[in-house]
């Protein structure tokens, strides 16, 4: 499987080899959520509502479906949404008396209940998130994990006294999403502000978080809107101030896609062998194999694996010792292309001097060492910072400055460019359709980021 | 709120005031879960998933949609569920070729995939679980968490190679609920084979796990199912035995309903003041309220709280200090009403003596204990047993046996009725419309659960 010749093969290939999902179900564009893939969602998912719940975010979850009144609400984020959506009509043998929408996204559900939760300055800032799936009809290529018309997300939603308060919240929720995409999936990004012609529709501000893959294209993976009173004055979420008077709320809401997290987090990391984890997300961070040269040495091998598996367990690490008949190469190779951080050989050298021998998934490294000196937290933390400054250096290379159209032509393709803009939407789709004319294929979309001056914007082509 | 005179208005009005569930959004059936209700629900889906895991279940996620002719396979299936599917008809502007249903059960869309996932008998048995939300178009009354059109619960799915390890796992699957329902939630029920007529859809034998209310009523909240051949013949899930034959796979399928599960917890351990939840499963499982007699006090009795309150939090204890403004009593009031089990009173003596003051949620004992003999543990240990007893004495007197019509009358709606049967059924239908006779409101739905020698039957009304 060779990732760089052709990414979106290896993609595929490797989606369906280690248990990611499978794409053989039988509606376009929405795949099965297998262990390995699952897993991993879940964990960024915990991972995220830990850290909304630490700043008082309360956990729900709504209906997925949405009264076709409800939705239509507020003008723009219908006009935005209602290509994309599907309706149930039917039931049973009835026809409905109003059609219900799957949720493209729960804006106007949750900003319904909005209206009768809130009531006085005491209720705000009113914070809620869910984890849940959104469901889209995308006519455009579908892409596992990256484009489906079913796709896992975190919504947050929230309500302010006044525009200083949401803004405070962007910026924390903007702290939030770096942690979570950087410190643990080791995903490198820009956040920019989407020019207004490409906000999130019936929001004043949008903020977008953006990677590159490694074929050059890019991945939007977060967004984060200020919706001003857009929403609060169609939805009547009004609150009663200190003295007395009943002001509309100013309102916020937020999202990261657990799917395209994860697409990033297996195309960026990835090598040839298969997936490469960041430990804190792998759903096995240490596999052990026992190496047994002589029938009669196994069972003092095993004793010995068995041991160490249960140091390690009682660690909180998630270990597993494959004990299985499969020759060592096999499972070497099998648990490389899983990703799994770290595998630990025992063999009887080992045992007879009380160490054991780690091999990195990241580096190869081998070593043998004591028993007593592993320090699994700290492989963990070099592993992790090795993705790290692996993926960065990489999306340094791909972040490219165009002084002129022959410079835009060369780095077309190859990452982000950042070039002159004279702080206009016809300049901005010149370049565009410049970029445009300039890609091998001409169908693939292209993505303009704006810089906060005006006097630059970032271009590049994106999933 | 006087739980014994009103079951329903009393758990109504504990649904929306302790945050449980808010059953105003604009769809019949479909609430809104909010967050001390979703912490529940997660913890049980958490601790099943776990057990399952362990019995090496692999946690999947198939998509809310089924293409109709897969939904429609198995003839009896369909039947049974036919009157109660959502159908999916358009999206964006376009009508689609085929109508997409929302998932009743995911016994189709699962059992199409095991088709491509299963080879040989190396990969049996298969089992898989997933937690999700189900749709049903209930046409009868629906009630919060009891009866909904959108439910959450875990769905298990198997594969064997004969009917013999089918059975096993039907047995592991029946311990499994038994822990999380008994054990856990401190919850009495009783397992019985439904009758012929009263299976699932395309089961060759179902069994229920049944508890009663208080108010008399029967609440079905798991049942497991043995299918039989029935699904694989018409999905085609074939495995090539150690002979080199092809043969079908045999199949198990099961399932708890997450909201039944907390209702019946809600109702059963509930009293006139509010929940009484068990400590494995309560969101918070310890306030702690600092008492202040006077300022001066202040700050060294918050001090002893906050040390307490990180003591606790090293044990993984959830914990919460309620530091607001409120009055203690006010305070009292609020947490007793969310059922938290254990209360910590620090007062100005408690300071002193370096003790705590320890209220419990179920018994309402006060003790003032030393801090360092503080073995919380041991208390939520005793919280548990008590909780458990207490359910289970009421169980006991909710089992009633008739021995003749004149006893099936005084014992109708006040729980499970045993008395004789002819393993027939009509001889059921009988006895079942004579206690529907005899019920004060006719539209209360009865039940039919089956003893398993065919010589008595159990009979009660039902939610």
């Amino acid at each position: 499987m060779n990732k760089n010749d052709n990414l979106s093969e290896w993609y595929h290939n490797i989606l369906e080899k280690t248990d990611i999902v499978d794409s053989r179900y039988p509606i376009k564009g929405m795949p099965v959520y297998r262990g390995w893939g699952l897993f991993m969602i879940r964990k960024m998912q915990q991972i995220l509502e830990e850290m909304l719940e630490d700043t008082n975010h309360e956990s729900v979850l709504f209906p997925v479906l949405i009264p076709e009144d409800i939705l239509g609400k507020e003008t723009k984020h219908i006009a935005g949404f209602e290509g994309q959506v599907f309706w149930v009509t039917h039931a049973g043998e009835n026809k409905l008396e109003r059609r219900l929408s799957l949720r493209p996204t729960s804006e106007t559900p949750i900003y319904e209940m909005f209206k009768l939760w809130i009531r006085s300055h005491n209720d705000l800032p009113l914070k809620v998130n869910q984890s849940c799936a959104v469901y889209r009809y995308e006519t455009k290529h579908t892409r596992p994990l990256i484009r489906g018309r079913e796709f896992l997300w975190n919504e947050g939603h929230s309500a302010h006294v006044d525009e200083k308060d949401a803004r405070r919240n962007i910026e924390e929720i903007k702290r939030i999403y770096k942690k979570l995409i950087n410190d643990y999936l080791c995903i490198p990004f820009i956040i920019s502000t989407r020019p207004e012609w490409d906000r999130f529709p019936g929001a004043v501000d949008t903020f977008a978080f953006d990677t590159i893959l490694p074929d050059g294209k890019v991945l939007q993976i977060a967004t984060v809107h200020n919706l001003g009173q857009n929403f609060s004055r169609v939805f009547d979420i009004k609150f009663e101030d200190k003295k007395g008077e009943h002001k509309f709320v100013y309102q916020t809401s937020y999202g990261p896609s657990f799917g395209r997290l994860l697409a990033a987090l297996i195309s960026i990391h990835g090598d040839d062998i298969g997936l490469i984890l960041p430990p804190r997300i792998a759903p096995i961070q240490v596999i052990i194999i026992p190496i047994l040269f002589k029938e009669s040495e196994g069972e003092e091998i095993i004793n010995y694996a068995r041991m160490v598996e249960r140091k390690l367990k009682r660690d909180g690490i998630r270990v597993r010792l494959d004990n299985s008949d499969e020759r060592p190469g096999a499972k070497f190779f099998f648990w490389e292309m899983k990703g799994v951080p770290l595998r630990l050989e025992i063999g009887p050298k080992d045992l007879n001097e009380n160490k054991i021998t780690v091999v990195r998934r990241d580096t190869k490294r081998r070593e043998q060492i004591e028993l007593n000196n592993f320090d699994i937290n700290s492989y963990f933390e070099k592993i992790t910072k090795n993705l790290r400054t692996t993926a960065e250096d990489k999306f340094r290379k791909q972040f490219l400055t165009a002084d002129n159209l022959d410079e835009l032509k060369t780095h077309t393709g190859k990452g982000i460019i950042r070039t002159g803009w004279c702080n206009d939407r016809k300049c901005a789709e010149r370049i565009e359709e410049y970029a445009n004319i300039l890609s091998v294929n001409k169908k693939q979309r292209r993505c303009i980021i704006c810089g906060s001056d005006g006097t630059e914007i970032l271009i590049a082509k994106t999933y």
